[in-house]
């Protein structure tokens, strides 16, 4: 197996095969989650440490789950926004757990470059699960893996992401991997949401949500990040939806049989539409959310595998 | 054993010989509990959820040590009260949960009805940990243990459960249950406090605190729920107390053997007097609490069981 | 083994060989905790609370560790300010979670001799985590450790413990421990913050850092701990920094090898420089930390075995 990285901190760092390789380990976590034993040793006698420094139900419970499944001993901390008002308090939180010797870091801060200043850190092997508007490694591939499934290929596909790119990881990390992939990508959304700094990455972009869904395979619709919005311009909703909502009449624009994604938590008539978003024919939302444990499963042994290999020889114990 | 059903989400729906399936299983969950190797592996492999929109320390503990002592991997979800506010966000919720492949679903809500319609939309065992003023089965359940083992049967008793019986799911549950077993239940309290429509149950409703006690097995005292008093009337404690409170003077009226139960927590002094409680002869509160845990681990064996007979057959990873 | 103790309350019942035997143990448990499968089955079957009356990350994180890398099943107990207003409700929170039947009970608690006052009442083993400013045993151990392991023994030390130690419980459990050890302790701050009374351990008492620090083998610098000075002198950080405050010039007039410790965590430039806490060749401060989840799972290890040998014999279940 090709996964030769001591952390998972972003799509940037990873060859195609690297890729592959998680996603390939993770069709057999899928299998093993729809069994009646959804439970393996593969982490067993390993440390599990969920570090969340901003609030994700969802996220910090995939990873908590991937990990309990996988056997380890997992533990979740809630770092209050008051132990990171200096950088300083980070390094040391850090070295704090460092020394009681996890074996995995799962780390979500604010600020955008902090998970990986902390693995430079650490001992351990550190898993990014967001970092500002820098990367979400593991959402960009149980994406890649949820595309995979629902079209048979990851290559070679029209892909539509369409929203607020600019407040968006998830973005980000999917325009990476995707790229990488080879399918050609498009970001679709008003201006302001767009930044040009994107084009750098080969993706076409629309303005017209017709336009820029027009033929593709996959419609990827990101939340509105309204509690990023930091000044600027803030849509109302109603206008939001009526033009950047995805709809049954915007989305006939693009391929007959193309699959409907949202990272979740949905705004329901914001950015989409509730009757789309249940649609069983078109919507892969909760088959998403059912990757995420089998991607992080998948990521998290793999990074355990080239830890233990790195490690110290079993200790005895009576 | 006899307990066909998928969820465990009210009284109402059991049969007698299901509501004794539960107790006698329970009765070994006892003995185990009281071992010096606490632990079963009855639901490894399995992944159980805890989703309290209500916070309830003791209710939450109880399932929680419930699950982990049959080896299930175990979660807790901490619903903010924000995440429910249309109808709507709680089904994506529990749809995102489903997608997650949980085997049981321990769920607290305020509104009555929200965990009838949640059991619904997913795949899982839904155990119902008390939604709003409906039912709160695996307490009654509880309290029937207690009482089986503190009576030596739990038939043709006289039970008078006593206080704030409009706010509480536990009344009603219990009602339910007690009324199925063929128990003579009185409900005492103020007319304000105890609601016509129990009539319907069968039961006799009393608001002199001595005459609803006289003769009774066994006295049930509720907790005055006064964060769930919106608008009407609310008795002052100390007057409460003199009236409806449950001391020396007015337990006198009951049976000499009989027993003295609450589900905790206790307001001292206004429902109950201390020293009541206290008493080891009389009071079977802390049992009740003992009982919770055997109760719960015996319902979710259960409904593990038929999980587990629909399931998918055992996956396979290397 | 010599640890014949229900409870771990306080340094102040143990006599120094008990103190030996729980720092022997947990140096099995560091090799353990440094190997690649950092897992015992020691406390398989038992359950474990936590109960933090008080927030502590850490502290709980490292109880929490300690009791999962052993096996056990355990479950931490948020408790909420509200629910301590009353003596009573302290007792009937004990009373409750007892009825579970824990065989660990994990408490930190703001008020001195909460912890035993519980302890009174479970039959549990209780370890005290904390309470008021009374005593943290766990501290002073992983301390001891941490100072046995960098000096090669734990008595003829010159040791000075520095700062505000008023307030502190982990001073006053040190103090206890190094003592019953046959060190030589001195306590070094402003006279508002080292209360005269405990001359009375045989301690000897500096205003000037420097003169207090002279040749000493090992400098304890404790937590400015502001949030606990209620009316009073409060300083200020700078002018604390600049009379007590650890730094490389005060620092030299303690011996050339002195090691600097720091309980955690930190005020960086108030009661230490941030160079000399991170400092390699002198600073033991993450040691500390790797040192507190060996000495819980000794400690609770050894508290286990006796409450076993007290318990019924193991239960059989189907």
């Amino acid at each position: 197996m090709s996964y030769p990285h001591r952390h998972l901190l972003g799509i940037e760092p990873l060859r195609p095969e690297e890729i592959t390789t998680i996603l390939d380990l993770a069709e057999q976590y899928v299998t093993l989650n729809r069994s009646s034993a959804k439970h393996s040793e593969a982490l067993a006698g390993l440390t599990q440490i969920n570090m969340f420094f901003e609030n994700s139900t969802r996220t910090q419970a995939s990873f908590e789950l991937a990990g309990k499944r996988l056997g380890a001993d997992v533990m979740n901390m809630a770092m209050q926004a008051s132990s990171i008002k200096k950088g300083e308090t980070l390094i040391d939180t850090a070295l704090t757990l460092n020394a009681m010797h996890p074996d995995l870091l799962v780390v979500r801060h604010p600020n955008s470059g902090a998970v990986d200043l902390l693995a430079q850190k650490v001992n351990c092997a550190v898993l990014n699960a967001g970092d500002g508007r820098h990367e979400h490694p593991t959402q960009a591939l149980l994406d890649a893996l949820t595309i995979r499934r629902a079209k048979g290929r990851l290559h070679r596909l029209s892909i539509a992401i369409c929203g607020d790119i600019a407040h968006s990881r998830v973005a980000r990390s999917n325009i990476l991997l995707l790229g990488k992939m080879e399918n050609r990508v498009r970001l679709v959304g008003p201006p302001t949401l767009v930044p040009g700094a994107f084009r750098e990455f080969g993706v076409e972009v629309f303005d017209d949500m017709r336009e820029g869904l027009r033929d593709v395979d996959v419609v990827m619709m990101l939340r509105l990040q309204k509690e990023r919005m930091d000044g600027g311009f803030i849509p109302s909703e109603r206008e939001y939806f009526h033009r950047y909502g995805l709809d049954a009449e915007k989305l006939s624009f693009a391929k007959e049989d193309a699959i409907v994604m949202h990272p979740g938590p949905m705004n329901r008539g914001v950015e989409i539409d509730g009757e789309i978003a249940d649609d069983i024919n078109r919507s892969v939302i909760q088959e998403q959310v059912e990757m995420g444990v089998a991607v992080r499963m998948a990521a998290m042994d793999l990074l355990a595998r080239n830890h233990r290999a790195r490690a110290q020889p079993e200790g005895v114990m009576v």
